[in-house]
């Protein structure tokens, strides 16, 4: 075995990682044999933590884009004093392990994002280094540093091929994010083979023309001092991000598959993982073995973390006396906590019709003026979804907090998750309905990882007129309500408009997705929307039959109503926001609302009844937009699709005949 | 008036263009204002084709990316001699016209792609340029040039900044699409506000970096030699697709609006559509004129296309006599019929357990054998989603018919769409299933455009398991189940996979997911799994109660079934791989298989609950994942999350208990 100590501790990565992908006989070996050089110089020569207390706010990120390769991370976490122990390693990929088959958030401590699906980690690494620039431009004041912190990304072949990670690089050369740093492990490998099969573009110039400082290490194996240098000039440059490309081997020291896509995406086998450990100079026979000496070398990272982390509280304690109440905002921000008084005057809503999305930008509005850390935007479509918020544009001196993504939603959704990751801010977004197709890889993110992002979506069914079918949504409710742990709620009027943006802020445990009109709804509630809260209330009551309605459709309803009330039939209409937050209330609330015993039901909702079948029972009729939209003035798509008072109560009737 | 016929013309779509716009009051008239010289110079000067035969099959495609700039392309289909009038023009945006909000496809003779939603229309047309390539280099022969033609693509600053243009347009760039020509309207304005407010990265730059041949016209809004010279250099470059990249002045004319994001993505109002016409020595007063003069000018592509079309015709014509079995093929091939014998000789199963992704290896395989344009591959997994097809990849010189996508999921949907648009291939593409999110936006508009694409999604279910939960789908199948016109077909075993593929290749009006286990699964079934062709079907006789299962679950139902044998219970097992094919049946059949008498009903499918009570009614038990999976070995996790023959047997029990 070499004696020379960093060699040995990149073995030590190295061989720990194959042996966790080999026990579990599951995994990516490629990566972190690939890798292990630059993650080692990174994490023992730059990067700051305190492996002891993972949430240190000043904390640098460290995103591994390419969770693929988790076993490098892992590695990484139990080598410098993280609570990974050698078990957790060895539990690789088993059941209800520390250590899952790819990086997942709030699951592994110091594991900053779930990665896996590509391209996503490097969007949220964009996300955090804006969370990072944005509060230190909030809370930093002269002689006080409290926020300054780099972000690191690991990409791979994989995540600079797709879109949503060039989107987010786009955006973070255009916002001078200096902080940010893309290692690229340019393996030349992917997991179906040779990547000049598929990809033959220059990275570091695309990089570079979206305003990236580009840096290259040609011996990305060996070259440890190089990569230092790569490392260290990347921090230097304060004015742009930073992409090191790093030419590495897949699989580095496997006699037979290293520089191979053999490495890839599958153990390398008991006898070639003692090949290549005796290539590394390491014993054959030894599994997860890490020498004292490297334990020492890399554990000397809880020492190192905890002196600067008291530097830090020390800075933190001298700031606190000189700005108490920036301190204040800053602890509160940091907890995620919203201030006192958040939710007083917000608007109320009678009287005239109003779009929901109008409804909205007014709270949105009202939010802001509580809530500092309320940091979000739009994709372009910020006239339209009522999305810009007071303040000034988020800029590349890091002033103003309305956040304009670009026409770029993928991204979008993807660099909100990165803020969330981050903490201190609290996002949103926006952009049209349909659209929420585009940003649905984020969107499932966030649900998986209970993350509270706040998704507004406006122009939310036909009702949104001429665009025509591209841009009319139908299926998306559903499509969102199948999604675990997100809400989607989507209010009548005004006044439940204000109710959905209360709860999506109060909910600390899942994303929200606001679900808002494009045209304007007459106002049908009272202020606060008694009921709405709870996902779905009876609007107006009545005993032959029950009309259930969301958003625009509910005023639909309730004008059937009065029509079936002409006709001597007392109708109740039940407005139903959120049905998930139906769903979780008491069985007896539930009850009280769609009694099991009154199956004369009636659902409108301007998309897909597929879905509605759970509400409306075996015996009820679904009324809804079973196709494709088309262009035209809103209320003739309403007409022509049978959108309609007439629609709901010839169904109600056919219901009361049918006994 | 000017007497410049360009000029002329140029105008008369301009004024044509915001004449639409304003009757409609709602449309985008910047960008025709802005784009009408480089559209006037690339139909007039350069596109091959016939506007009385919009189908002719080697005509140039011109595709409007930037969709919402859709009265560009109506007036010029309306000037050139397609069957759009004016009164057409004057219909924009209504019900039931032929001129809707944004381009339909086979909605509006002339338009090639359904684009709106920004970034498809630029991978369309790498579609279109790849499935040129493909058939030049199938078909043509010394001598007979039958396939040889551009695609030309206006790109707007949206589009490029989208991440599924790029992802396309990396691919583009690898593969050499020298015909591919794409004109980029640089107009530095978004609806939002000016450009460099979200984006200002050098977008020549980037394309060059990916392979692109680079051109640039500065004055776009006047150079007209120069236009014209540009997009020439560009189909004189063959090995590289062209980027022409055209500063303009986004709604150019317009007193008060030219250059600015108020003339983007509203009617410019009445006074201001006068002042604009004046501006353009236009009569004010005048509403959708077309001067005599420009009628002729533009109009002669009737003339011209009809001519090239003749050519073409006796090319074929000597074709048909050289080659006559390809001239057969071609004509197969773009009437996109099945050739004869297609389906003999597919794979049948029996005995060894086989993954439903190995079984449809197998099928696909056969199936290339007999369909020489069914064409297509994978998102670089094409390893584990089996689908890498014989014949080699497809590359550079327009050989191989294994189509590598790289890690474009979002890109490889849209390229899809593209070469079905183009016609004369049949593409089928892969990935696993839950990347089916990352390409959601062109599985909606292949929905809606009643395009047959192929979607082969495989690691169907947690079944897939140590990749743990960002790589497990959940959702998925209600969530594309919720989209109309999507056929989603989950077969249980292998035989089921032989009816999936047979369906999905039949169907010619609508797209069809292959959805696919990871894992083994037992063969169930005869030969031709008949039924599964019904969607729905009774594989195994019972009386006492219903278990409805999916995939892989049926096997778990059936093996629920022998239990409950053994109690004294008898249970009716039904696959039901394909709802919405199940839905499409006689009610009378739907009834013999669930009737409406039977209330004990199960259902057991390792996705999401939500949906299924259509199928189980009121009383029925669901079984399914109403969470995100984990990272385990896949039987610890059915285990784990109670997808198991117990939790059957037990539910059927509990409903017998009921009554």
């Amino acid at each position: 075995m070499t004696t020379d100590l960093p060699t040995l501790a990149i073995n030590t990565i190295r061989t720990l990682s194959i042996d966790g992908v080999q026990k579990a006989n599951s995994g990516h070996p490629g990566l972190p044999l690939g890798c292990a050089p630059m993650a080692y110089v990174l994490w023992h020569q730059h990067l700051k933590h305190d492996p002891r207390a993972p949430q240190w706010f000043d904390r640098d990120r460290f995103v591994l884009s390419a969770g693929h390769g988790s076993m490098l991370l892992y590695s990484l976490l139990h080598l410098t004093g993280y609570d990974v122990s050698l078990d957790d390693l060895k539990s690789f990929r088993q059941w209800d392990s520390k250590t899952p088959g790819h990086p997942e958030w709030h699951h592994t401590p110091g594991v900053e994002a779930t990665t896996g699906p590509l391209g996503q980690g490097a969007a949220n690494a964009v996300g955090m280094a804006i969370a990072e620039k944005f509060l230190a431009h909030e809370f930093n004041r002269p002689g006080h540093e409290i926020i300054n912190h780099n972000t690191f990304a690991l990409v791979s072949d994989g995540d600079v091929m797709e879109g949503v990670a060039f989107e987010a690089a786009s955006l973070a050369g255009h916002l001078g994010l200096g902080k940010l740093t893309f290692l690229y492990d340019a393996n030349h490998i992917t997991l179906d083979g040779p990547l000049k099969l598929i990809m033959t573009e220059d990275v570091g110039a695309r990089f570079a023309a979206a305003g990236w400082h580009v840096l290259h290490v040609e011996q990305g194996d060996t070259d440890l001092a190089g990569l230092d240098a790569a490392i260290r000039a990347a921090k230097d440059e304060t004015e742009r991000p930073s992409i090191i490309v790093i030419n590495t081997t897949i699989g580095f020291g496997s006699p037979k598959k290293a520089g191979t896509s053999g490495a890839h995406g599958s153990p390398l086998g008991d006898a070639e993982v003692a090949a290549t450990k005796t290539a590394l100079g390491w014993d054959p026979n030894a599994k997860f073995l890490v020498p004292a000496e490297v334990k020492a070398h890399l554990g000397d990272a809880v020492q190192r973390g905890a002196a600067s982390h008291a530097m830090w509280r020390e800075r933190l304690a001298a700031y606190k006396v000189a700005h108490p109440e920036l301190a204040a905002a800053l602890e509160l921000a940091i907890k995620g906590e919203l201030p006192a008084g958040w939710d007083q005057g917000l608007p109320t809503f009678s009287g005239a019709a109003v779009a929901t999305r109008s409804a909205s930008g007014k709270v949105l509005a009202a939010l802001c003026a509580k809530i500092p850390w309320l940091f979000g935007g739009d994709a372009d479509l910020g006239g339209s979804t009522k999305t810009i918020v007071p303040g000034g544009d988020f800029d590349r001196t890091g002033a103003g907090r309305n956040l304009r993504f670009g026409i770029r939603e993928h991204a979008m959704g993807s660099i909100a998750n990165g803020m969330l990751y981050h903490g201190g801010v609290r996002p949103f977004t926006a952009t049209f309905f349909v659209f929420s197709d585009y940003m649905r890889p984020p969107v499932r993110i966030a649900s998986l990882n209970k993350q509270p992002s706040i998704f507004v979506w406006t122009h939310d069914s036909v009702g949104l007129g001429e665009d025509g079918p591209t841009h009319q949504p139908v299926e998306h409710l559903m499509a969102l309500r199948a999604m675990p742990n997100l809400h989607v709620f989507r209010p009548a009027d005004g006044n439940e408009t204000v109710v959905g943006w209360k709860f999506a802020l109060e909910r600390g445990h899942g994303p929200t997705g606001l679900v808002l009109s494009r045209q304007d709804l007459p106002n049908l509630t009272q202020p606060g929307a008694p009921g709405a809260e709870k996902g779905a209330y009876v609007l107006a009551e009545g005993s032959d039959a029950i009309i259930i309605a969301t958003g625009s459709e509910v005023a639909i309803a309730m004008t059937a109503r009065e029509e079936l009330a002409k006709q001597g039939v007392s109708a109740r209409v039940v407005s139903m926001p959120c049905w998930e937050l139906f769903a979780e209330q008491p069985l007896d609330y539930q009850r009280s609302v769609l009694p099991a015993d009154r199956h004369r039901r009636v659902s409108i909702e301007a998309g897909v009844t597929f879905g509605w079948r759970e509400h409306v029972g075996d015996r009820g009729i679904t009324i809804g937009v079973d196709r494709y939209g088309a262009s035209a003035p809103a209320e003739v798509i309403y007409e022509k699709l049978g959108l309609t008072p007439a629609a709901v109560v010839a169904a109600v009737k056919k219901l009361i005949a049918a006994g």
